[in-house]
């Protein structure tokens, strides 16, 4: 079921990547239509499985590129896997790049679960065997995000998912994910705000985890043709977005008017 | 359907890994079980997933442990790929093991293929973030094989099954299997040979790539509970084997009697 845009909505969801920058280059324009969505007064949520990079550095990178945005806003998903394993009491062994190792905490030396996060290059045959070995010990799997891939500037590319799918097979095991599109994950950020999902919406460029994870929480799903958008995203029968625009700043017209 | 035994079997199909020996160990009286086996004069054929070494070095270290083995007796999925590729006159891109890189040839400047090895801890982010690119542009996808793991005497180890999922998830693409479980890679060796499928059996550790592969395409199957033999191997519900034995010398008292 493909929810509806509300007529007036009060609060908006934004994806980071491919939605309002690609790497360290912003979306043309989108600076700009962040201001204008920033002028109505909407609550703003920024949701984002990127972790490769702690929430400090997406705010820099973000503010460098002219977006206003507070890092309260930001909802990572590597934050939020911390949150859960905290809130678990659980013993981990992290499986991160070593950019959020800080962010995340020392892993365990007695470990009782196995958490994946986009190391990125630092993926290494040895560390993913290490994870290997916990899992077929019994431990069970926790990963940040399922995504395939994502854009950079110089071409697609193998994001978290193809790493959590390799430990997955290898050990018979099927991973808990915490970001997109985890339904907690859409829906903490509204219950925060009190907004009802039926009265939000959602900004992204990735129909699965952005949109479909949306939806299937009953929140309207604009997609994005920018960033990891391919032609044929937009008449896939699995995923039916609520609107398809051409980039965030015709995303914000539709919202606000104008554009 | 479980093939049954056949009364009098006029070949035998031989997994090697787990079966004969576990990394540079010989399992216990298997030399001996297989100068039983060559006694009685019937045709063998050994067929290995193992792809991070060439015929020659495997032919090495197996009669190094001291097993009467043939070079030309052993099938390594990772010649029958090379062959499948020559045959279609495709233009590889090899991701293979540096051991097995010369056996297999220099990969194509201009590739229309992604062939997929196991390079155990020789595969990196990049490489593989490679190939995932190739494939994203429109490459197929042939693997040497999909096995989950396998065992060395340090425990449990990755197999390149789990970097064949990855790429497939992260792609979208699904790959062409080379080594068992296909059916021409059983069929293969026993055409050669002159025997009917019914008339051969195959002894292996591997449930689903060795057993369930040989069962499917009518090879009666003997599992050992050695290499990476499970618990709970001889009671899945999706694969029972013909017989299960404790290791390779109770597999050939059952075809020769004695042991």
């Amino acid at each position: 079921m493909t929810p509806t845009l509300p007529a007036a909505p009060k609060a908006v969801l934004i994806d980071l990547a491919g939605v309002l920058h690609v790497g360290d280059q912003a979306i043309p324009g989108a600076v700009q239509a962040l201001q204008r969505l920033r002028a109505t007064g909407l609550p703003l949520r920024f949701l984002t499985n990127t972790t490769r990079s702690p929430r400090k550095a997406i705010v820099d990178l973000l503010v460098g590129l002219g977006f206003d945005v507070a890092a309260d806003e930001i909802h990572t998903a590597a934050l939020a896997t911390r949150q859960l394993v905290l809130s678990r009491g659980l013993r981990p062994h992290w499986l991160v790049h070593p950019d959020i190792a800080a962010e995340m905490g020392a892993s365990d030396p007695n470990p009782n679960v196995v958490v994946l996060g986009d190391a990125g290059p630092h993926f290494t045959f040895d560390g993913l065997n290490a994870a290997f070995r916990l899992l077929m010990a019994g431990c069970p799997l926790i990963a940040m995000a399922r995504n395939r891939y994502f854009k950079e500037p110089d071409g697609f590319t193998l994001d978290l998912g193809a790493f959590v799918v390799a430990l997955e097979y290898g050990a018979g095991v099927t991973a808990e994910i915490v970001g997109k599109p985890a339904a907690p994950f859409f829906l903490g950020p509204l219950a925060e705000l009190g907004v009802a999902p039926s009265e939000a919406v959602l900004i992204g460029d990735d129909l699965r985890d952005d949109i479909g994870g949306a939806q299937a929480v009953g929140i309207a799903g604009i997609l994005v043709r920018t960033g990891k958008f391919r032609p044929g995203d937009d008449a896939n029968p699995e995923v039916t977005p609520t609107r398809v625009v051409e980039d965030f700043s015709a995303a914000v017209a539709l919202l606000v008017g104008g554009g």
